[in-house]
């Protein structure tokens, strides 16, 4: 990264610097001044991270105003790299005609994810002042939901008639370098007389072969394709299980629709990955930024906290069920959130081995046997420690050998009911077609905080007269 | 997908049957029998799934069986499709001889992947017998960490002086054809006189360009190239910013030394998330499969437990210290757990939305005031909502208003407490170089535990003469 090398430490007074001036005035101040030179070098000067930043920081009016005062090129690669939400509350905020150029500029696959971020409203006006190719593009793209091979496509492809030689190919790019020259080409499509896909040619073939050759003769025929419809679990083991950097997306008749790339599928993934662990710590039903209104913000995150509250209620009616016990030996009380914890942490572990062994293939649902046995062993050993500890602990404070067995064997049973249960319940779920990411956490502190509460009070009970008055 | 469709009944049937028969019985039969084909087509038709999952089920000397049993482009395959480790485990019972032939056949970044996870004794022994290539590619590779440029490059790429004309570079590739076929060529690179990274030359140049114009006079200068040593988050921030297939790698004399490929890095990035997300639910310290060792796997989930145990037994203290409260009002016992939880739950989403804002880039780590205030409306509406809630609940369950109260306002206040410091707190991990996602659940956890717990008994005590007898 020759061409890029900073001091960091003139990096951070320039941070430091950024922060007093709070860059997002500026540009706001510049592109109200109308200075296009100006904008467009103070972007390149920030660097893609202040960049996002400071977009995010603008008002969505403001944000406008800022896109409208760029050249289009510029504004669209600006787009590519902020939140969604970020860009399309801009473009809302922006003249159709404007917004339209920026449009024209983008990569089809984002635009797409830009237009189905708006309301329809403004949609449709700036796919009124768009040009003709942009209009087709989109609306083939919006036809097929965004988490599908035709959602995360893009249509900038070569596809010419299988007939063709090799010269009338090299021709016909020659001819439409400008057209193609942001087309990420890495094979050309050879197309069979009723327009269905017929073959694909490597770039790297094509520049191998003589110059007489029709590509029909030289293409890889029948080649994999993928229907536009599939789902993203269909396009990751696809691109898992061939090496190419793109296949071809066909409708129902065949016909070439646009072309899947690696990168866009791997994009998906990373982001699939990220919302599950969003998921597993409560945020559903719609990804979450601090910009967002604050009665959705809040509304959305209530929404999974009142099935928590619910949950939560009912195990803690296992304690309300042992009152006199708890009366008899206060002392008890300081062990129940430990063990409720403690049994979360040792299940949770056991979720996510199963969640990566689910994910790497080493593991069937249906093995339920297999892992709950696996489970049970670390379970006992992890019991037997976790047990003696706060067994120990809770002998030595309250010199009460009761008090420590009745902790002790309690947390104990409990670390190998959690592990068993924090093992299997992503199994059952994957199984029965339910998200592991989302509900395996929930299931498992409820299941382990009831048990747990249970054995830890009657225990106690069974043993009230040794216990009694700690 | 026309050639794979298969009918979904006969698929569940098929899978039935294979459970029945225990597959990896089979795989392991044919290779005993020594039947190279039989044993090859077995695997073709199982489909990546099921191979991966036979194969772990088989013990290690096993897999080794299968493994020389299979000619060793088909057992590359194999090894590059299952778990490091399992591959591992397989090849280290092989003979070095065989398992070479192997390692021959492996692509450069998988071959040091699974070297680097081999004991030292197999891993010399299997170089002395690998193909020079092997070794140099290997050493190459080995000299730098798994998680760096050098660590995940390949070293399969072309490189010719860049006086050679556009002829010369074909006639060399096609004279070089078998050698070139696995590799993954998308560029070409051109070394100047001291054999440094001149420049870079696409394919799609290449095919349109005259015969006789030199490569020096076509390639784009001064490419972007990557030093070997360079960090994960380097390549990754690189990769963003650039839509390249992949970027050349240099070493500190400026010599191209391997390619890093997009899908490399971004394989790197999803497993990072991944371990990201492990961390997160306590497997720390290495990745476990249950095929592992069990003491390796019970001491690495100990090693997390013991950490959270102190910092529970640090959070209940708070309780030790109101037990005269606590025995004059026994009911509080019962949403001890409750405010836990829920705080737990509570926080855990605001430690979510930083994440993502972090990833995203619209957080600085610096903003805590902003984050806090922003978080601080959501706990303010949302601790209303479920303090409410639970207040209500208490309230009836013993028909003591002063109960409710209590509750009711502790929830309120510690979900405020919980969103500030769930907000913050990745923000502030970040800052320091910590891994906020390891670390922010525990401290998120012992923090609003002490504080819940402070909450709910220091104003029960303040109104002990309400609540006693409850």
């Amino acid at each position: 990264m020759t061409e890029n090398e900073t001091d960091p430490v003139q990096e951070k007074d320039k941070e430091k610097d950024r922060e007093k001036v709070r860059v997002w005035d500026d540009l706001l101040e510049t592109a109200e001044d109308g200075d296009t030179a100006a904008l467009t070098q103070l972007l390149d000067e920030l660097g893609e991270t202040e960049r996002v930043h400071a977009f995010g920081r603008l008002e969505p009016e403001e944000r406008g105003v800022v896109l409208a005062a760029l050249p289009p090129m510029v504004a669209a690669d600006l787009l590519e790299q902020v939140p969604d939400s970020h860009a399309a509350e801009a473009v809302e905020e922006m003249v159709p005609a404007e917004a339209a150029e920026i449009f024209d500029a983008l990569e089809s696959d984002e635009r797409a994810d830009l237009l189905a971020e708006l309301d329809h409203a403004s949609a449709e006006a700036i796919l009124t002042e768009a040009s003709p190719e942009t209009v087709e593009s989109a609306r083939t793209l919006l036809q097929y939901p965004a988490e599908s091979a035709g959602g995360l496509m893009i249509t900038e492809f070569v596809a010419v008639p299988s007939d063709w030689t090799t010269r009338e190919l090299i021709t016909h790019l020659q001819e439409n370098v400008e057209r193609y020259a942001d087309f990420p080409i890495q094979y050309v499509y050879a197309l069979g007389s009723r327009g269905e896909l017929a073959g694909v040619l490597p770039l790297r073939d094509l520049l191998l072969a003589r110059r007489d050759r029709t590509l029909g003769s030289l293409m890889l025929q029948h080649p994999i394709s993928i229907a536009a419809t599939a789902p993203l679990a269909e396009l990751f083991d696809l691109f898992d299980r061939y090496r190419f950097l793109g296949i071809p997306v066909v409708n129902e008749l065949d016909h070439l629709v646009g072309v899947l790339l690696r990168e866009d599928v791997d994009e998906a993934r990373v982001e699939e990955v990220h919302a599950d662990e969003r998921k597993s710590r409560g945020i559903v039903g719609g990804e979450e930024l601090r910009s967002m209104p604050l009665l959705t913000r809040s509304g959305r995150r209530l929404g999974w906290l009142s099935i928590n509250i619910v949950l939560n209620v009912v195990a803690a009616s296992v304690i309300a069920a042992y009152q006199d016990t708890l009366s008899a030996a206060i002392a008890l009380a300081v062990f129940l959130p430990i063990i409720s914890d403690m049994s979360g942490c040792s299940g949770n572990q056991a979720v996510a081995v199963s969640l990566r062994e689910l994910t790497l293939g080493v593991v069937r649902p249906s093995e339920f046997l297999r892992v709950w046995w696996k489970e049970a062993v670390v379970g006992c050993i992890n019991g037997v420690v976790l047990g003696l500890l706060i067994g120990v602990l809770a002998w030595l404070w309250k010199d009460n050998v009761t008090l420590g067995l009745v902790v002790g064997s309690a947390l104990a049973l409990n670390t190998l009911i959690a592990v068993s249960i924090g093992g299997m319940v992503p199994l059952g779920l994957r199984r029965f077609g339910f998200d592991p990411a989302l509900a395996s956490s929930p299931i498992l502190t409820t299941v382990t905080d009831m048990c747990g509460f249970f054995l830890v009070l009657s225990l106690a009970t069974i043993s009230l007269s040794q216990l009694a008055g700690i």
